[in-house]
């Protein structure tokens, strides 16, 4: 008798994106008129084309791939070399960080590697997520076990939930509990929140302390506009000994259907075995990705690597400029509809309070229906999330545009 | 305190292939003029480039990419439509199989997959795998805390291993004991046996009788020759109800540096909750998917469905014609050398008996010093693999009849 995973089953409906899907669809079945006037300002999806160096590098790629003397089988299933090094190089080892290149571990991304990175933790550890959260964060640690039932809010009996919120500038306070893993986004998906080199170091402090692992996800790292907001948390001293950092070809190089990210995992970063002996969890990851991965697309990691160009970064530079333009536009709007914003400084995500009384859903719903823009809920990102909606950037300058002036228009209204 | 998975110090010495690398690596660095004569029968990666078809539909997908009106973001976690719907039409509907487009679950690899799906069962399942078997079968349970330590023999307390060896063709006897979680594969990797129909169908009865799930790895299901030998563990009634397959385009279309696999969950599949009840597993998956994945590349995806047009078809055809070609070269250099031979004839892998009294890792290091020639040890794959290695006939036809010859002189001095 076959037994499934039963903790599948304390999760609740539907993912928040495919929620969010499945509404908009009903909502453009029921009305095709409108359907046609739709802004997406849902999910984190980028909207311009790849960079012209990347496009370049994937025809050479594929071209390779059609030729015998020049194909490509099976890779190293940490990533190639090549890729590995421009990334440890341009990344870290260029900004003074020191990161080797056997310290990268490429991914198809971060999402996958955000879950993946349980494989090689305990059952035991207390973990501590950040409220508002990237829901990817919570529910695999509910598919993992770790975690009971959710409470009518949606918050899982067993994690430490950090609130953030406009008090602490939705950077999470350190909690009074213990925890051993901390997820810590930043810049903040989906508040839009950065954390300062005050505010890391303590964090950096807690887990040296608690001889803590904190998960720390970079996605959007080529967002931050303000100076000396750190981009990776190797800045801090110490973060070698206590840190993880996830960053994506997702969100700079307009990889979210291409499909390239990477984690790095330092070699001088220890964990507990049950009886207490610590080692090294480099190994761990090293040998998770030799047996249950078999690497990213040697064509993708060729498009990947043209990123690092000086030609790509001109372009990703191009790209970051535009989306963030966007963030402006729509900031504005939305103060000029006098709702309360936040974000949108350093990342592609604006988080807006809703106006009292309303909830995130039901904003959503009205978004939806009377201006035909699709936002994000924000209690879809946990109760402390309730009250607010995200905006996301990612858009045409013209459908920016658009979705600014429905959004003073929505507001009069 | 941060703890990490003990259960991965349970594995034994690096996973098979990354030993195999070392001891070439070596090899090659002490010998470098011989380096320079070896011929790689090892790992099953293909030699041969990509189809043309595969090459052109690539190319217009990269520039797909790189145009704002064709570009592609996030994908469907599952699968772009079009490739579920090519995949269940060609591999399965077309061969009076019913399996529904969304009962295909697109990924980028069957190794990936065969780790993954153990997320979405239960730990208190026993599972049985074939002896000798592919390690990742083992190594992913050893991960998941299935398993006790290994013995001297690298067999791991708790699972039960089904030997195949001479005796029953290489095809595991239906069980004494009570499995829940079967792992068959077929045609076999490493031995490159195929079970009939007979044999699926006892299995698919005992699956049915105990409620267990088979997981059926056909990776290698373009490879057989032979009439009436399923291709698909849906050709047997009742599969439905017990089975998932697991299927790659690494082997057929040459898919092992571009990454596309798929596996099959039928929304007809139940298992268990701790508390009996019965549920599908297809839901579950689904949400892994959603939560756990983003995806395979659009650009892969495009590729991929180049090979069910009929150019693709015919190109995917003409592989595998060469390198069965290469299969019936080695095998019968192996009988010139008066090696016992087993697979070779369904399958890319030729199994071969070491001459008596020669270990798996002897006959592998004496193949690689004395005839240049890279094998894959048969004790790698499990205890009933001793005193066998494998032949992989995945190479150029030059390179394969070079290796037969060195294989012929071999048996000679």
């Amino acid at each position: 008798m076959a037994f499934l995973n039963d903790n599948y089953l304390k999760l609740r409906a539907g993912y928040l994106f495919p929620e969010i899907a499945r509404r908009v669809n009903f909502f453009c079945e029921q009305n095709p008129e409108a359907a046609k006037k739709i802004i997406r300002c849902g999910i984190g999806d980028v909207t311009e084309p790849l960079p012209s160096a990347v496009i370049t590098a994937l025809h050479k790629a594929v071209d390779e791939m059609g030729n015998r003397e020049t194909f490509h089988g099976y890779g190293p299933e940490q990533g190639y070399e090549f890729l590995r090094h421009a990334i440890a190089k341009n990344d870290y080892r260029d900004h003074g960080l020191e990161i080797a290149d056997d310290e990268i571990f490429v991914s198809d991304g971060s999402k996958c590697d955000c879950g993946s990175i349980l494989d090689i933790l305990g059952h035991d550890n207390f973990i501590a997520v950040m409220d508002p959260v990237y829901p990817v964060y919570v529910d695999t640690n509910v598919m993992a076990g770790h975690t009971g039932s959710a409470n009518e809010f949606g918050a899982y009996e067993g994690l430490i939930y950090l609130p953030c919120n406009a008090e602490n500038g939705f950077v999470a306070d350190i909690p009074k509990e213990k925890a051993d893993i901390v997820y810590l986004c930043y810049p903040n998906n989906p508040t839009g929140a950065v954390a300062t080199r005050d505010q890391l170091t303590r964090w950096v402090a807690y887990a040296l302390q608690n001889e803590a692992i904190l998960l720390y996800d970079a996605a959007y790292e080529a967002y931050i506009s303000e100076p000396d907001i750190p981009h990776s948390i190797y800045e801090i001293p110490g973060a070698r000994e206590c840190a993880i950092e996830f960053r994506s070809f997702s969100k700079n190089g307009g990889f979210t259907g291409t499909r390239c990210a990477f984690t790095v995992v330092p070699k001088t970063l220890l964990a507990r075995t049950l009886n207490g002996e610590k080692k090294p969890l480099h190994p761990l990851w090293n040998r998770r990705m030799s047996t249950k991965y078999n690497g990213v697309s040697y064509i993708v990691q060729r498009g990947a690597e043209a990123l690092y160009t000086t030609e790509g970064k001109e372009q990703v530079a191009a790209l970051i400029k535009h989306y963030m333009g966007n963030a402006a536009i729509l900031r504005e709007a939305c103060k000029a509809a006098d709702l309360e914003v936040f974000g949108g400084v350093n990342a592609p995500y604006i988080w807006v309070r809703t106006p009292a009384g309303v909830s995130s859903w039901d904003m959503f719903d009205m978004m939806l229906n009377e201006a035909n823009i699709v936002v994000t809920p924000g209690s879809g990102f946990g109760s402390a999330g309730e009250g607010y909606f995200r905006i996301s950037a990612f858009n045409s300058r013209a459908r920016a545009e658009e979705a600014a002036t429905r959004i003073k228009a929505f507001a009069l209204a």
